[in-house]
Formats: C-alpha cells, structure tokens, sequence
C-alpha cells in the first residue's frame, strides 16, 4: 500500500462481504485460481466490475490466469478487518436479540457476542448462548472487559436511540441498528440499518415482473 | 411503458427500495419536491446515479425543480409491486422466526405473515402474533387458500433445502432464505439470501480504516 490509502467507494466496500463468501466457498472446494468471470458470475455482478472492484485492494491478477484464491482471500480478509475478533454486544434480548445471540454465523466470522445487555429484570441474570445477560447500565464496564468493538441494537424502536447512545457515550463507534428508527448519532459513529423489509420489496419486484404481461423470463437473482 | 418493458438492472433494483424509504419520509413531512442531489444524499449514492436509476422507471424529474415526491412514490411503489400485499409463510418458528412473525415492518410494507409452519409438535397449535403455527405438510392448502406469494426461511441449516423444496412444490415462486445454507432450486425460482453477517463485515472495514494509521476521517455511511 503506498503513502496515502486508497479511498474505496462505498458500493465496493458493500461488494466485498459478497466476494468474500464467494472466496470461502473456492476455498473450501481446494479451487486454485478464478477468473474474474467465474467471479462476477458468483457474485452476480459484471466481470469488468470485479476487476475494478479488486484493483482497489491492489489485486490485478494474471492474464489467462485470474485470480490466486487463497491471496485474494487473505487480502480480502484484512482489508474487511476480518484477520482479528470484533466483539459484539447485543442491546435488547427480546425475539430478535435471541436469535442474533444465537445466530452461529456471528462468531464463525470474527463477531463473538461478547455481552447481551436489557433492562427487564426478568431478563438480566438468565443466560443465552452462554452468555449471561446484564443490565443495560453496566454496558460501560462491558465495552473495556470485554473489547467491545460494535454494538447491535435489537430493542423496541421507542429504545433505540437512547439505547445508542449509551452505547456510544460507552466508546462504541460502529453500531447496527435493527430496529426500525432512524439513529441521530455524532457523524463519527458508522450506523448501518438493516430493515428486514428491503430483500421482500426486491423480491416482490421480480414476482411482479414475472406475473406481467411482458414477463421478462427467469431473471431474478440467484443468490 | 412501451410496448416492451426496459430490463433494469439488478443493481438499481436493490437500490430503490433504498429511495423508496427516502420517499416514504419526504411524503411524511410533506415535501413537494425533490432534487437529485438531496436524494443522493439521503441514499448515500451520487446524484448521477439516482438520475440513471430514475430514468428507468420512466422519470426524468424537471430542471431547476428536481422530481415530485408524490409521483415518484407513487411509480416507485408500483415498480416495486407494493401497491398490492404479498403475503409471506414463515418456516420455522424458532426465535429468529417468531421476530419475524412479531417484526411490524412487514405488514407495514405490504408483506403481511398469512402463515406459520413448523413441524416441532410442541409449536403446531400455538398462536404467534395472532397467527396460528400450522404443519409444514398443510402447506399446499396454506398457500392456495392464504394467496401466499412469498415463503421466508427461518429454520436451522439442516431443514432448509428441504423447506425450500416443499415451498416450490406448494406453487412459491419466491424465497427469502435467512438460513446460511445455499439452496439448490429451478433456475426459474427467485430466492434472496439474507446474511446477517455483512452487514458487521461492512461495518468492520469502516472501523479498521478509522483504528488505522491511514485514518480517512469520518468516512462511514451514516444510514
């Protein structure tokens, strides 16, 4: 990497995850090498945007070639800040909290739930995944003994802000937000919202395509 | 629409329901009117993109006066299918499964639960969310009689291609798969796979670059 850091546009960083499970599932069938078209086809994007993708990371590959996996993996890796553990705290141990502590895929990818934290003393104390529940006040002790690095709120939306912000005033500066509230947090913390409802309004944009009178065919993604 | 319909981009696609929430907003403070340029700021995309995205559905917006909310939301929500319910079957009741049945965001976008299915005896029977957990072989009925258009998987790993399969063979032409196994299906089903984890791995990356020596400033996406 030379002086400066390249600066990765946004759509990019958002392409990498994909990349990466796309680099996971070659490795794991042993596949040496791909070509930025078998990529792209994985990916389900363009070949010319892969290529453009990955030469942000300063990975070009070799004509007639392509791509060496396991490199491309571990550069993939580091650049996603996947080469050491983030610790995750879950904020609200209602439905949704329960099945984010239990969630395997978590800690598989280097995000452990380092802490579970409610309010409702009916909840603090009981253990999940094997991890003991605490209340919400103790978040502070929680982010230094534990090394918390991001915090998921899974609360009530009526919660969710002050939930934030408790979770930010206790040094957290990258929060996933599940709940359906909008976050109004100091421009330095990274917020991402994940609404459950976009992937059925894209698919039922395809259902709708399909049903039409001038049905476009099978062209719904396949992954 | 003319007499062929514009094939748009799988990318666009999953970024209108990004502008749909946008619009969703400006129609709740009763903004007229909207630029490319502030719609591109509250997507998180440029404003050339949004003119691209747009110009697909047909809208161009007016210079010096940029688009009319209520239109866009209005051709938005159509291109999307929206402007009709899709009800969903949930398969699986575990807790990722009863917040989605308890999740209000998807009655809200026109998604509502007509169905639960399991095939845990202790589950069959019990009501969630004022819907009744029923088994999965009642699926043929459930989605004939219910107009079930979309089936969302929430069960463990081992159960979903199975699932899936059941689901197909029910008449489901759409799937959203939120478990981490890869489904084998007909090219012609649509299926979306939801994986909690990217969204922590988008977050990571943001969070390495701000920890590292090359700090970018606050660069995170705020949305």
């Amino acid at each position: 990497m030379s002086e400066q850091e390249r600066r990765i546009p946004e759509a990019t960083v958002a392409r990498l995850p994909v990349y990466l499970r796309c680099l996971v599932e070659l490795a794991d069938e042993r596949t040496p090498t791909i070509s930025s078209e078998r990529l792209a086809d994985m990916a389900g994007v363009n070949a010319a945007k892969v290529r453009k993708d990955l030469s942000y990371l300063g990975s070009y590959g070799t004509r007639g070639v392509g791509y060496d996996v396991e490199f491309l993996l571990y550069q993939m890796s580091r650049e996603l800040g996947l080469t050491q553990d983030w610790p995750v705290v879950v904020a609200g141990v209602g439905n949704l909290g329960q099945a984010l502590a239990n969630y395997g895929g978590f800690t598989d990818r280097g995000f452990p739930v380092g802490a579970l934290v409610d309010v409702d003393p009916d909840k603090v104390g009981t253990s999940i995944a094997g991890v003991i529940v605490r209340h919400l006040d103790e978040l502070p002790e929680l982010v230094a003994s534990k090394g918390i690095a991001i915090g998921i709120i899974a609360t009530p939306p009526t919660a969710a802000q002050s939930v934030a912000e408790k979770m930010v005033e206790a040094g957290i500066g990258s929060i996933l937000n599940f709940s359906p509230s909008v976050l109004g947090l100091d421009p330095e913390v990274s917020v991402r919202k994940v609404d459950l409802a976009v992937e059925l309004q894209i698919l039922s944009f395809y259902r709708r395509r399909a049903d039409g009178p001038a049905s476009l065919g099978p062209d719904g993604p396949q992954r």
